[in-house]
């Protein structure tokens, strides 16, 4: 018998950058090959947040190399001519888990201030040396260098340099530099197919990675044709939660409901504020904090049920748009043909989203038992974990000879969900999450451009049976004459 | 062209709780009928981790209740007869992410700090309603009962209400109700099967489901042996990380190397210590809060390559055993036979595991085109993304050809692997990371039992050749007499 009952029970607290330093594998660094991949991807993100977002065509230099080829040492650089970082900021911006100038209603390919921590957390772990940053604004007089660790039991950064050089050229950017422990046999192929879709989405890039032996994967700019940056948003009152709705009342000042809401909310105007109000049976001019917890579980929860609320709009997001994505998918898959669709703007949980789907068919496109699936969220292309992901459920539903594909067949479907707020599986941002609205709209997109594929072979099969009838009837009139 | 450049890049600090709230899918609370699942997953874990871990044999009752149909809103109640919560601590331990009483090295259910706060977080984001702890520890005098919910903006606990009565009866234990948006339709069968797995692993439990319309789903004791509980112990040194070390360090008095290793450390005798300095090129005697930036990584660095320590102990560790294992596997699954493996103790990055392995073949078991899989981490049954798991890679390799076994055959395969540290593949818990050293000790639990099948099953082909030879025989002497 073993009566231990309260023997050793202690009660302890962890600060988030110790936990996260405890549990790595939750935002993808769980072997060193992995963890070189997610680096890569950690950086690179950011440099396209920097660059795209805020109307600057992004050119990118990564090179990774060995520091110590037995001791399985790397060193990952990425260099670009975005927006810069304040230099007061960097410290915390490397240095402090969740802490991001991301937490806005906006699409960005970050949404976690969790990235660039976790590089510099696992380069401590292994190799032991703190990251190097150098960064300038736009205007800036010196170009800055810090290189920061952070104290994972304070959750806060350590200095451990930081110097300045004037600013000659007008450079404008961020370079970020870490060494740590790699695989780069395991993780090569996962991260050149990494570059290559993320190419395929961004032809207005100008990309390039040096690899340890030298070798050199490049990507040119093939359009300066940008999409649209997104611009703040306001959250969509379709489906607010209670929490939400409380934490938003107590930032506001103690104004009536119905101004509140059309101030706080996306998509409600005057006209639709009256008929929600009449739903509700709370009065319109009741001061927001005079509230009671029942009046604010009823007002989330009629808030969500109205049907009332105009769509959410788009303009918090950024689609890459039919246009550019079929000139990126036509350039690095070189198909013998694409279809494209972007979809009207939808929500969930308050969240708007678009999703855009293509499909690439024959051309350099080898014949496969099932179609080879890019998945994307936020333009940043997802490679692991596709079990778990709602695209995959969704394409594995497809019922594809209604569409007149048999398979083996040369096709491949790309699908693209852009969102203020991707619902992610997991930390490591590999899988979009079962969200029904989501789920919905994908299956809707796939079925659209799988439509024009028909159309597109049915004309095909047509245009052969009369090649093949013209040519039975030359062959015929041949014969006789 | 957009010449946004800075225009709005503002920068924000997030505490845990508040970032778990916008980010609830990392914890698996991604939708009303995984937050349900999640919801019972994470409280029976603890009520067993408060029971078995300190040698009480568990009784847990829980029931799922309507609370209001029409709004999909239920009670979650789960009731066990552990050790009960420190009575000042309870704020905390549901009211403050990252705290926990599990931050050691010993095998525990729950590992994250974060299980019971998620529960509280999703509970007041949809229903508003905060939850109600009850509980009493060994020998109290009063039964206390609070009602609580989380300010996320400052990452505490806000107490609604707090009770005490007589403990007349000498009750000690936990109970906690929390009412949340759910879907029980689609989360019944996931619920079930949670449950029905977790008594196959623990047949020393009682544990009782209550569900919405009254249903029972009931399982008994059907034995009180119980595996040994788990000590707390120290880390192993074969694969400590250099941030590790230097924690420890900093926490240790400054002592002499030799001596720090020998006390902070699993598996570090005199003899060993010796041989293993050797290999360093540091003086033993040096005093480890004097040893520079260079030697901490020289150090850990040969803790990690040295080949010469003990294996780590498995005192930590709490494996099932091969015997309630059987009995287990046998009474739900109610196969024709079963084979059972406990294998010796290994590591990974400091971390002791012991994987177990088990087929069961045949009986109530339905012939399947690939074997059944039922996967567990530290006792505790994982549902989900299978597709991501280190057991199902390794599973999906075996040629199981090479063991006799022609599908469809009626086989069951079930993996345990139990360890101080399991490194999930996410926050959700629901599946296990590919390292290296787990995966090859799955592979050779597997092979284990699989060899064990193949044997039996050469035995009933020999016995069916011989009874078929009899056959004949006796057809032949038949005929000729
Ligand atoms: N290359 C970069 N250029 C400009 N700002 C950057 C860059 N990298 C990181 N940052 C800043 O650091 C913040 C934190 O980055 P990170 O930890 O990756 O989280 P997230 O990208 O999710 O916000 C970003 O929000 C951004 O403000
Ligand atoms: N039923 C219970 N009985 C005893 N202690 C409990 C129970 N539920 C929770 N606790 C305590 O609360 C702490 C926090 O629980 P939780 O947030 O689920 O994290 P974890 O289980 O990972 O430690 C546990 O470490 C434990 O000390
Ligand atoms: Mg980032
Ligand atoms: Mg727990
Ligand atoms: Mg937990």
């Amino acid at each position: 018998m073993w009566c231990m009952y309260m023997s050793d029970v202690a009660f302890e607290s962890l600060t988030p950058a110790e936990w996260f330093r405890r549990n790595k594998e939750i935002a993808g660094f769980s072997s060193p090959s992995r963890a070189m991949y997610q680096t890569v991807r950690e950086l690179i993100e950011n440099a396209l947040d920097a660059t795209e977002n805020h109307g600057i065509l992004p050119s990118i230099k990564a090179s990774i190399r060995y520091v110590d080829k037995d001791k399985d040492l790397y060193s990952i650089y990425v260099e670009d001519n975005g927006i810069g970082i304040p230099e007061e900021e960097i410290p915390n911006v490397f240095g402090q888990i969740f802490y991001s100038s991301k937490y806005k209603i906006k699409q960005h390919r970050g949404i976690f201030g969790l990235g660039a921590k976790m590089v510099v957390l696992y380069a401590q772990s292994t190799s032991g040396m703190p990251v190097r940053v150098t960064s300038s604004m736009k205007g800036s007089q010196y170009i800055y260098t810090y290189e920061i660790s952070i104290d994972t039991v304070k959750n806060k950064p350590v200095i451990h340099s930081h110097v300045r050089v004037e600013n000659k050229y007008g450079w404008h950017g961020t370079a970020v530099k870490v060494v740590l422990e790699g695989n780069w046999q395991y993780a090569k192929s996962r991260i050149e197919e990494y570059f290559t879709r993320t190419a395929m989405i961004t032809p207005y890039a100008e990309i390039i990675l040096i690899e340890p032996n030298n070798e050199v994967l490049r990507f040119n700019r093939i359009t300066t044709i940008m999409p649209k940056p997104p611009v703040e948003g306001l959250p969509h009152p379709s489906s607010i939660d209670l929490e939400s709705l409380k934490q938003l009342i107590s930032r506001n000042s103690d104004i009536p409901l119905i101004d509140f809401l059309k101030e706080n909310f996306d998509g409600i105007g005057d006209e639709t504020v009256r008929e929600f109000m009449k739903t509700v049976g709370i009065r319109a001019s009741k001061h927001v904090k005079r509230l009671s917890e029942s009046e604010l579980r009823l007002l989330a929860e009629k808030m969500r049920q109205f049907n009332g609320w105009r769509r959410p709009r788009a303009d918090w997001l950024s689609p890459i748009g039919e246009k550019i994505l079929a000139n990126g998918i036509l350039h690095v898959l070189k198909p013998e043909a694409v279809f494209v669709t972007t979809r009207k703007p939808s929500s969930y949980s308050g969240h708007p989203f678009i999703v855009e789907a293509a499909i690439a068919w024959g051309g350099s496109i080898m014949p496969v038992d099932k179609p080879i699936l890019y998945r994307y969220a936020n333009k940043v292309p997802l490679l692991q974990d596709e079990g778990s992901d709602v695209i995959r459920h969704v394409i594995d539903e497809v019922d594809w000879s209604q569409y007149k594909v048999k398979f083996p067949a040369p096709l491949a479907v790309v699908v693209h969900v852009c969102s203020t707020k991707i619902p992610y599986a997991s930390a490591g941002k590999e899988a979009i999450a079962d969200v029904p609205e989501i789920e919905k709209e994908v299956r809707l997109a796939v079925r659209e451009v799988a439509r024009k594929l028909k159309v597109y072979l049915a004309r095909k099969e047509k245009e052969q049976e009369l090649l093949t009838k013209y040519a039975i009837l030359r062959l015929y009139t041949d014969e006789v004459s």
